[in-house]
């Protein structure tokens, strides 16, 4: 996957720029990219700047040069966005006929070279196809939030989708410091939201049965295993807990316990208005002494921590800072 | 929860010293606590030697006090490794049988006023009861691994359990530099490691089917949202991710997503010899250039990089941090 060396696109186009498609923005034009901005709303000149402060001062914490920013244009139209781009990034909100007429616009418009990556969090590249002519150059590359932080990208193909267009896809994400994870097959919500909404779903039963308040379920991630996770996964995590006889060993020691009754909340809760008010009101008496602002640079400053001392070590999430520092080509 | 001033036992057993129960002697005696501790292996002296070289390396990392160790006797018997203890902490294999004749066991050796706390994962303090003449003092103390750096404990009471028992024993943990987590009400598996097996079902599905590997798996979680858990659990991210409009705009936006079809991989894959191959193969690909010690040492590194980053900022582990640099009473 580290074969082909880190590159950047000419220019990209910003399809859509709420909180994922600014950090996008961020990402992409702190490194250097000419971007042009396609968002019908008139908050997202806003959000475009309210993310990239955020960004700017996460990389100046990180050591991070963002001094060399490409431009940034705000086009009349999707069209105008799209006319240059060598890659398109569409973040327009998870519905299926939203994502539809915004990728056959956005294919009509974009160069003929040009890639099209979607942040869909959900849907595959084939469903996302239908109604998209020129669908081998259309990709599903998935960011997590913040944008500018975060490495990963799940990167996703459709059967129509040529090995050219991954490949060039992968090293332009490199090249702006992210992880890409070639999900080798497609399916609902691709890997890690499929891991959220386990974690989600359980969390809506505990909060509905009166087992755990909000905060209790967040502390009770932060203060044990999401520390494990931050830097080794479910099965590096697992392998040392099987000692010396490893994987193998752990399964035969733990394995059981998938047919426990534990399982058995499988089921969806329902999301009535009580409980709605429930975890509002919990998350409130939670969270609700900081306002979103702060909790971002609380966020940032403590991710800014970690991928320090993550890239000290060259582990994990750290590797990937490398091409930030590397002067932008 | 943080009313109650933080104190020490005059004297712990650890009775069961894999490495969960080595994790706590280690904890405990570095603390300063003089420990007994009871195990028929005849690795346990030296599983409990590994763990505290590791504990010792860490918490020196930390810039943590470990010249005032408490004592350490390897017991002929657990009652005589319980017999002088103010707590008892159980940490024997997770069957229901063997906990239950352990605990009936120290029921017996222990003084009147100790308090008995098992390391299980999956079962609740009423299940462990049945046998334990004086149930009173029984609860649950669920650690992570590794104990010696993962402030988490999750702390169960059965109906016969007294709130002095509870407190007391809360008092306790934080006096190690532990962050009880008084779970609210009893069920299988308490909190966290019902969002560790809602993970790992899902996981088993995914290499099962072959869409990721252990190593893609592992990579979705620590190159994305295993570095927010780390320091904001599931809530508190969402709530950012809501924008001003909170967590009742995060639910509106998003929570619909739980009747998706995302979640029809709910059942429980069977175990069969061809999956645990597959995944012990996969795993020794991902990490078998490195040996069990060496991930350890990996992991510590990485694990005492964060916590310092977090108490360097007051935030989430990083609190619990404060105890272990108090002069020991």
């Amino acid at each position: 996957m580290s074969d082909d060396p880190a590159s950047l696109p000419s220019r990209a186009a910003i399809v859509g720029c709420g909180v994922i498609g600014a950090g996008w923005a961020s990402r992409l034009h702190l490194r250097g990219v000419d971007i042009s901005v396609s968002d019908p709303s008139p908050s997202a000149p806003e959000i475009f700047e309210e993310v990239t402060a955020n960004a700017v001062a996460a990389w100046d914490a990180l050591g991070v040069d963002t001094a060399r920013r490409g431009s940034v244009t705000f086009a009349a139209s999707l069209a105008e966005a799209c006319e240059q781009a060598e890659l398109v990034v569409e973040s327009v909100p998870e519905r299926l006929d939203i994502k539809h007429s915004t990728l056959a616009a956005i294919d009509a418009a974009a160069p003929e070279g040009a890639i099209i990556a979607s942040s869909t969090s959900g849907f595959t590249p084939s469903e996302l196809a239908e109604g998209v002519e020129r669908a081998e150059r259309l990709i599903v590359g998935h960011p997590f939030n913040p944008v500018y932080l975060l490495p990963l990208v799940e990167v996703v193909a459709s059967p129509a989708t040529t090995d050219e267009v991954i490949e060039r896809a992968k090293a332009w994400y490199r090249g702006i410091g992210m992880h890409p994870l070639h999900v080798r097959r497609e399916i609902p919500a691709h890997i890690a939201d499929r891991f959220l909404e386990a974690v989600w779903r359980e969390a809506l039963w505990l909060v509905n049965d009166g087992v755990a308040t909000t905060e209790e379920i967040d502390d009770a991630i932060r203060y044990g295993f999401g520390l494990r996770w931050a830097q080794m996964g479910l099965f590096e995590t697992y392998r040392i807990a099987g000692g010396v006889g490893g994987m193998r060993h752990f399964i035969a020691q733990f394995g059981e316990a998938l047919s426990w009754p534990w399982t058995k909340l499988m089921d969806t809760p329902e999301l009535t208005e009580e409980l709605i008010d429930t975890i509002a009101d919990q998350s409130d008496a939670q969270s609700g002494h900081h306002s979103i602002r702060e909790l971002e640079r609380i966020r940032d400053r403590n991710l800014v921590g970690f991928l320090k001392v993550l890239e000290e070590h060259n582990w994990g999430a750290g590797q990937s800072m490398q091409a930030l520092r590397d002067k932008a080509e």
